[in-house]
């Protein structure tokens, strides 16, 4: 009887040895320039998701079926971003070297960098699909390289070009648009390239990172840059389920500031991506 | 002139003796496991009335042509569900015996079993239908049987297989669902076989209950649950003309937390919800 | 360096002298019968606006392009519409007399009002188009006649029959509607003949006034009386460029509420849609 | 069983011939310059007084002995100050010739004004008593006269020099102290100065008017204009049984913003100040 | 490093079998008639006492050197309050039975009565001492016994006349502070005679309930009734160490709803409370 | 007329070359460890300030008699907390050799550091006085040294024992508590002990750093850490008077998180410091 009452995301409760997938949260939005608290999208999302159900009606799927571990969340510094990369990537290569799929719940979009990467030391021929209202390709943000606005610059930095697919993207810097055409495949507003996309992934390890913006701000007001014209919860739902097919090795869903939305619905809506990952990703 | 101000839902000035429909609040949510806050959606729907317009552009109708007694709240106790579903029932009862129409607004989803239990007395051939998010049929929830989340499963109790029409469900426990299968005729997500269902139930009596959650959280974010996915508005007012066709007599509307949307914008659609199945079913 | 760090719309940072749009807020909001708060409107706007890009994917301009000065808020007082309309007049004329484009943020629509009386008298042949949810047609509210319920039936005073276009419209009395059919020409819903409408305006001044609550409450729920059944914000965009077409003369924006919607994606689209109007009204 | 279950302030069931004292809500808060949100409280009023008991264990009296009247909320426009005040003034003028108790809930402070000048006809030989942080005694606001601002200068204009008593002031333009040394008798910060001021209106007819915000923001945030170093609910409860001693015929309270404080303790302090001076005034 | 991030209450990192003081959460607030929230309090001050330090400076002890098991919250079930209060007796029974000191976090009131059926059992000769703003002594409320408003006279019903001390009152109807009057020790407002009630308390087992709504609203808004006149928590503080002095075998502190308080001091303030409270009963 | 309405703090017109006192917002929050927002202070406190009268009834004195430049607020990056001290450091230098008085309104705590390390070259004799809740001695935070935990502690680095004065502090690490009794002078609480501080600093330079937590979270709820039991908004008002007797050359008010409190009184509170603090360090 008196095993603590342990909190972690509904269904989770596997123990580390014999899980396949192992979620950590990274409380971590020290670069946000404009509106923080992403830093409380992780517990969050733990809390909350006892709102839902264990079993997908979508994918005809249950988390009572799959074996997943629930970490909890790394306690980071802030005011120090290399360093919580640093630490971001210790906990990454563990997972990998343990032979598990890492899966990481952001936080703000620079937390990706900390994780990628160790996966592309262990997946060096990688392909990086991202689902985000913006490019996030500055070269740097008032003179500051690790920044959320810059990820996948530093990203495509390691691997270089065609490599990255963007999705929905609907807001970023003149320049980055017109940079875009030539290193990274960027389609604009929603997922219409998909299939291309995956086609050209296949045979390669793919890391998936959704900053969960991509969202149209009707179902998912609750984000610091919320931008208008994004894409339905059906459309991810949708692609997250394609993408699936390819040999995803690590994740991650970023960009929830449930602070942001007072209603509960963009936290629930990030709650139900995280059961249709975990249950799509699972092999 | 002094004739106190009375405060009534827009247009329903009628009294009780005149009146065709009679309306009450039944400020109830004391089984609600996860956010409570149904228990101010009768006042507040009341209250925010008075955003709208009495004139229907839909509809082409108005309430200052129709006769509804709006009588207020109920007052009950919290801590006892049975006594509070005792207490519904009296009032559906004394509506139903005076030959008018009973239209309830909740409250938690566990009120429509309060009514119901005296519809089917009167109308023992009766048939639900059921617009809502979730399945609502778990035999207990932690061990007690009156709960939200089986208020259609102590309704099948009564009434057997078959004669329960589900609409919008998106979710569930796995067991729920595959036990409809066999006893009830569950249509996930939208209103898709609506069609059928109303040729199905022409002929007979018939209870229409709302779980107003079966709408996106886009266009209604103020519940306690909300599950992405759902129908819009547009859906909903269209599947509830099309089953105003039918011989509905009796409804709810239920689970709008007022508290859970500070931008008003959820209750203003329970009050243009409410306006429409009024105009919509009377007759 | 000790210039003061003056805050304008993004990428409006242009002088009087040389722009040729000048944009100014109205915070006012005194006839608001129901909701207030579209007094903190231009200020919000301007303040969010750092959370935009300048360049449009949309459109491929960018406001770095265009030269508008935003001259900041007027200082009105409450309590006196037609001293505040005086006011709204003058500023209006004084960019009129520039020859230079007035671009007007409200404040609640009756501001409208001010701003319309100088340009009728520049462009005495003026056809009004209007995006909005509600009718606005009232003779008077509660015996007042300049209240925003009332301000497109002030406007038809002055230029009188088939010379307003309304779209989106889904709220009014049953009169105003009855009304409209002999006197403007008024569109429910949606935008659905615009392309009409565009076509009468060819040749024309035109005005055009954009109530913020045409779109849906799903994308912008931070207005006084949200009306379920709205337009996206892709179908306003795309009907913003289309009007922009004609020879418009002078615009307004008005009646977002920042206050009610406490995930700032009212606002953040609200600035999006001024971006995409400067951008598109600019020649 | 089918009288509507109407909604007065707690323990006012009374009928308007046999009461005693007249209770009324003025929704208004149209010259309101900074953040408005009084137009909402006597109806917040109303409703959150059922977390109220009917009996003061201060007082050692109880509301079910007393015999009050709950009218309800005037219906006033918004957009003429005038008009509204006029209306108002109706409202008091029938009550005051019933021979009955006026008691005015606000809205914003200008309402005084309309209840005022009617209680100064029946009674010429008026004192009045302010509780509030603000002088109020400007000439004009922009230009405008009737403003919250100014409207006690406004009762000095009626009633002239050395008979309004102020108390617990903090804020106000210098030119408003000044003048205030020759014409009003102004107590700056608390109510040290209350004992002589009753003295000086034994005898007289006194109108009790009490600005909420003269209470320290920390029991009372919820108000447009928060003063730091204000008085404690023990200070005021003792103040108004002072003042309930002498012959007071009128009185109003006035710019509780129940939107502003979203806890709920400014409003259930505001009900609790209503029913202590119910209690304290009922003779 | 595969150890679980769990969350517990800064500090209070023991295991069950080395601790001297279990802490447990009640998420329970089924009965509350007013505004909910209570459920979500336990949770809150787990989460939010990371804000504070482990080391009290009042008191010069730090949660350091003591041994506290933090248990998590207790699973419920809502709308059935007898089978809840069976089950917290349950684990207080077996902290009870293992030696230990049971400190139960609420949730709504009337969870003091699960914990203290069990803990008379082992202590016969209990004395109560309450920090209240409220009574509690209804007999039944709208006919329901168990209920938040009526604990305290179940639990006179088990003890009887003259053992129970109540602080801090100053809400209540006429009749439980008449019938007070005979049956317990009842101080009005504040803890003025706690000297004498710690005296006639001594050589008795104490059971110390804490409504946090004895705090006045200005410190402590995040309650469901909050009642002005209350006490500091310099006051509450004080009056918690003295007690701490006598035999208290069993404590609750309860009624804080961490939603009605979007500031976070409420909160904020109860895990002090909880840190002094250990502190100071830790033998 | 078409010089633009610019923003400033109200009263606070006047350009830089004719300025006594130079005020400038740093709206940086990046090591914030626990609740962020002091970034949108600096905005807050100027946008409100008119709801604030440019007179103090305190002192009997006008901002309109002063010379105040306010230059708005820096741009700073976020993610590099040594690149935004510098930053601040700048500026600060600038209005030093300018030979005016730097007036920072943050953000963090950490800020001060950027403005002392420039003040301590002008005036390497300086006292700094710290009014405060929090010890902010740690040697560091989770391995970082520029952290708000640790910012006094940095400041001792540079000017050693004796020379901080610390007051109305009541949170912080045993190991700090007992580090201050050899190196700092620490008063608990209050101010108790300011007279002795003031005495010991008299001739000499002094640095004011005013940590708005100081105050007692039921007049300052808004910030990110509340503190129960600290002081009053009359306490530090007259502890800032008799400080501004000693010969202040800098100072520093922070610690806003306006977004916290949602009522608008901290802010409003912050405001009235401010020109308090304006008026008094003004000679």
């Amino acid at each position: 009887m008196w095993n603590r009452n342990v909190e972690t995301f509904i269904g989770c409760e596997c123990e580390f040895d014999e899980s396949d997938i192992v979620m950590f949260g990274v409380p971590f939005d020290s670069t946000t320039s404009y509106r923080p608290g992403t830093r409380f999208a992780s517990h969050a999302i733990r809390s909350e998701s006892y709102g839902l159900e264990t079993y997908s009606p979508y994918q005809d799927k249950d988390l009572e079926d799959i074996k997943v571990y629930d970490y909890g969340d790394l306690e980071l510094p802030f005011g120090s971003s290399e360093k919580a990369l640093d630490m971001i990537g210790e906990v990454e290569k563990d997972i990998l070297d343990a032979g598990k799929f890492p899966f990481m719940i952001g936080g703000e979009h620079l937390v990706t960098l900390g994780a990628f990467r160790e996966v592309v030391k262990k997946y060096p021929d990688i392909r990086v699909i991202q689902f985000d209202a913006h490019t996030d390709l500055r070269e740097d943000y008032l003179g500051v390289k690790l920044s959320h606005a810059c990820v996948l610059k530093r990203i495509w930095d390691i691997i270089g070009d065609n490599k990255i697919y963007q999705f929905g993207i609907r807001s970023g810097m003149r320049e980055e648009f017109y940079w875009a055409e030539e290193h990274t495949t960027l389609n604009k507003y929603n997922f219409n390239n998909l299939k291309e996309a995956i086609k050209e992934c296949e045979g390669h390890p793919v890391y998936l990172t959704i900053d969960l913006d991509v969202l149209d701000p009707s179902v998912f007001p609750g984000t610091g840059t919320p931008e208008a014209g994004g894409v339905t919860f059906t459309e991810l739902l949708e692609a997250i389920i394609k993408v699936s097919k390819l040999n995803v090795v690590a994740c991650d869903v970023n960009e929830l500031a449930p602070n942001l939305d007072t209603s509960g619905a963009s936290t629930a809506l990030a709650c139900k991506i995280v059961r249709e990952l975990l249950l799509a990703l699972n092999k």
